[in-house]
This record gives structure tokens, C-alpha cells and sequence, in this order.
């Protein structure tokens, strides 16, 4: 049995229905997150709270909670009701029911459902993924952690059709901005690492912004400065990171190789630099 | 009471809800259509239908109506069940129910929704409207209908904050592309009319194309060309389209009187064949 949590209720997974007239449904207005835990531990729990009242913010919706810490204890409650001992917590919240019109309705209650789910591991991280370059056809809003995703499904899907993991997708100028459910990175001369800077044009990952830091904090050289296909022929080392696989090794980019296929060095310690960073939490709460 | 269809069940709105985990909800996985009702007269019905099935098939969702003429006996039952004598009838597909994933899943069931509203007439259109510029910050498949709406959703709502009824939207090149929910024309020298081509940066409303063939029919210029700005400014009417609207003529536009804040008479004319044309499809079916 798996339970959830819709506005103040715990209820079966079955059971936890929303109206047709919510928002989120009817114009995808609504924002979220995606959570990894382990025990009781929230990975980069602060970070996603951040983003989270930043998205709230973007759109205009009343935050639910007067602060977090209820939010901490429901999804406490929700893990020990499931029996889970590790996966993703997937916070969603729209603006509200009300009969459909584009503007914002007044006097309306958010609608706030928390999904549980087990730990994915779709796939054999060892030796890397392959990833295509494709056009980056969304919005200009990414910043933004809405469930105004449309562009972000076909891409994946057309990633899955096209048998690689992910799209790196490309700008105007065939900047790669960032994949479909993660964001991309490339290690070039001088071992410095490249990644698109934080704007409304990415999402600004919270795993991103971590590997980032750690980056830093180990003496990495990191830019966040755009990166082109020009840029990608010539890069030593590539890989990805979301909150569903961490730092994940890209090792064929539009078919050709990066390094002979192998792992480069930069992004295995950045893995085990990122695992440990996650170990470090457990408990700490 | 008002009554809803969702797959195959007549309920009551209150008790008409879907799953949480509806891709409609999760991913704005979802196409929709509203269409303006009378009696039993679905205007512009038959390019309503055409444009779902290629918002359907653009988006990989399988048609759930083995023919468009089920469709109609639901929307029939309905509009009697509800006792309404005109309105809109609101559908909504989404690709159904599963896990959360990117991913299309396998063996999924799209989901159903059709809703009933009352005719809308939230303004005196016989003055015409103020519309403002802004840039078009959508994605680049607003061909298609879908629920991936945020975007137009903030446009309209920051039109609504700004004191007018709409945005024209503008791309890089200073063009208007459409309004948030209608779409956008001018009247220029010549007393040609501009409209921005149907390609996948507008809807291609079904007003939009039913007023385009109205009045290729009655002899006036209309040409499918971008206009900008410094069109904007010589222009001598202005008028926008959609199906909750019809024909609704534009007074204003950033502030700036269109030919003294008069409706034209292109215009004036425009909203009369477009009556005539949808009160000659009553008692058609």
C-alpha cells in the first residue's frame, strides 16, 4: 500500500484524487520538487526549500506552509507510514480549483500532494550514458520548477526513441543549455569544467549547484560559462547531473566518443566527491 | 448541479476527480479544446475536431474516440443534462495515469474530462479593448493545444494587472505573434488586414481561421504576414479573435488611441459576418 498526502490528509495512493478544475491539471499552473532521501536524511533538503519558495514566488502562489518545519514532519510521517528506507519524495503544489478561466482566481486555497517513490536505478551508471544534441524548444521561464513540462517529455521521450539517455539542448547560438531532466557538463582544456550559468534559461539544478560547490570547495576549476557543439568535439571528459542519478558520466555525445569512451578522472572524483557529500547528511538531522 | 463527463461516467463536478498522478497534472501532459455551444449547435465544431486530433497526434496521445461521432452523443447528453442553452464545452485528453517518469509509459489509458461553462461576457465589447506588448516568452510548439499554459496563464493575469485585456505577444524580431488567448490583427493602409502566419509559433485559433476564410469569401485583403511595432503604430484598426470572444475589436494598444479610440469599419464588419456565419450553423445538425 502505497499512502500520500493531499492538503492536511494521508490517504492511499488510489484514493488521492484531485479535481479536474484544479489549475495544475487545467494549465499546468503549479510548481515542484523532487526529493531524494535515505532514512530519515533529505538530501540538499535546504536547497530544495530555497528553490521551492523561489518557484511559489515566480508564479505568484501562496506558500502552504507557514514555515517548513511542517512540511518536514509530514514527509517524516508519510516515509514511516511507507515503510521506506530509501527513494524520492515528490512535492507538487498548484494554485487551486476554480472554474477555468486564464487569470488568477481570488480567494483560492492551494492544492498540495506529496508522492513517495522508490529509488530508481533504471539503468547501468558504470560505464556511462549516451546523449544527442537537439533544439531547446521550452519555454523562457526554466528557472522556474513548474509542471509546465510538455517540452520536457517529448524531448526525453525522443531521447529514448533515439537510444540515448538524454537531449543536450541547444540555443540559438548551439549553446548546450541543459538536458531534459538534468543539467550538462563538459571538461575541457585545463581540466576546466563547463556548464551553462544559472538564468531563465535552465532550471538550475539543486544537484547542479552542489556539484558546483564541491567543486570549488576541492580546488576544481569550474565556469559557468555556455558551452558549444565547437566545444563539445573538443572536450575531454562530459556528464549530468540530476536529483534521480547524481553525477551520472556522459560518455558518447551525437554518436562520437568523449575520451575513447572511459571516465574521465574529473567526473569519477566529482562521483565519489558528490556520494560522500550525500553520506555526510545522513544523520545529521 | 452542474454535471461533468470523465471517462465514460456522468458525475457531478464536485466528485469529478482524477488521479494525482494524471500526466495532465504531473507533466501538463494533456491537449484540449473549448468550443462554443447554442441549443445543440457546436460552432465551428468540425475544425475544432480536426485541430484535436492533431494536437492528439502530435503529442503521441492515442485518440480515445474511435470516431468524433461518440464525442458528439457525450457532449448532446451532456449540454441536456446540465439544461444549459449555450456555453462552452471545455475538453481536456491527457495521456493517462502512471508513476512519475518523463517517459511515455506503455499500456496507459488516455484520461477523459469534458466540462460545461455558461456563455462568459465579462466586458462590454461594444467600446472595444486596450492591449499592451510584451514578449512571448512560450515554448516554440504553441501549434499545439495543450495544458502546458503557465506561460499564458502569467501574460494574461500581468494584462489583467496592467489594465488591459490582453498581450500581444512579440518575438525577438519585435512581431506579434498572437495574444495569450486570442489571437491578434491590424487593418493597414489599403485596408489590408495583417495576421501572423499559422506555423508553430501561434495556436492557429479556429476563430482565427474561420474570420481568415470569412473574409477571403466577402472580398476584403487579408494576408498571413508577421506585422511589428512600426505596423502597429500606423495601423487603423485592430481587432483579436478567439472562441470565447469571437471577434472583439482593439482600441488601444500601448496606450496609444487606435484612429480616435473608434471601432472600425472593417472591424464592425468582420464582427458581422462572423455572427451571420455562426448563426447560420444553428439548427444545421
Amino acid at each position: 500500500m502505497n499512502y500520500c498526502y493531499l492538503n492536511g490528509r494521508y490517504v492511499t495512493k488510489v484514493k488521492t484524487k484531485i479535481s479536474v478544475e484544479d489549475r495544475g491539471f487545467n494549465f499546468s499552473d503549479s510548481v515542484y520538487e523532487l526529493i531524494q532521501f535515505r532514512n530519515n536524511t533529505l538530501y540538499n533538503y535546504s536547497k530544495h526549500l530555497t528553490r521551492l519558495s523561489k518557484s511559489l514566488e515566480e508564479v505568484s502562489i501562496a506558500n502552504p506552509f507557514k514555515n517548513f518545519n511542517s512540511l518536514f514532519l509530514i514527509i517524516k510521517y508519510l516515509i514511516r507510514m511507507n515503510k521506506y528506507n530509501s527513494g524520492y519524495i515528490y512535492i507538487q503544489i498548484s494554485r487551486g480549483e476554480a472554474a477555468r478561466n486564464h487569470l488568477f482566481p481570488t480567494n483560492i486555497k492551494p492544492n498540495v500532494v506529496i508522492l513517495l517513490y522508490p529509488l530508481r536505478r533504471d539503468m547501468d551508471v558504470s560505464k556511462g550514458v549516451a546523449v544527442k544534441t537537439g533544439a531547446d524548444i521550452r519555454w523562457k521561464k526554466c528557472n522556474i520548477k513548474s509542471t509546465s513540462l510538455l517540452a520536457n517529455v517529448l524531448g526525453k521521450q525522443f531521447a529514448k526513441e533515439n537510444g540515448v539517455y538524454e537531449i543536450w539542448q541547444l540555443n540559438e547560438k548551439y549553446e548546450v543549455t541543459e538536458g531534459t531532466t538534468s543539467n550538462s557538463f563538459i571538461v575541457c582544456n585545463e581540466n576546466i569544467i563547463y556548464t551553462h550559468p544559472k538564468n531563465e534559461y535552465i532550471l538550475g539544478g539543486v544537484t547542479r549547484d552542489t556539484v558546483i560547490e564541491i567543486a570549488k570547495v576541492n580546488g576544481l576549476k569550474i565556469s559557468e560559462t555556455p558551452f558549444n557543439l565547437k566545444h563539445i568535439e573538443k572536450c575531454k571528459e562530459a556528464f549530468l547531473t540530476s536529483t534521480t542519478v547524481g553525477v551520472l558520466p556522459v560518455t558518447i555525445i551525437n554518436k562520437r566518443l568523449v575520451s575513447d569512451g572511459d571516465i574521465g578522472g574529473i567526473t569519477k572524483h566529482l562521483m565519489s566527491l558528490y556520494n560522500n557529500h550525500l553520506t555526510q547528511q545522513l544523520n545529521q538531522i
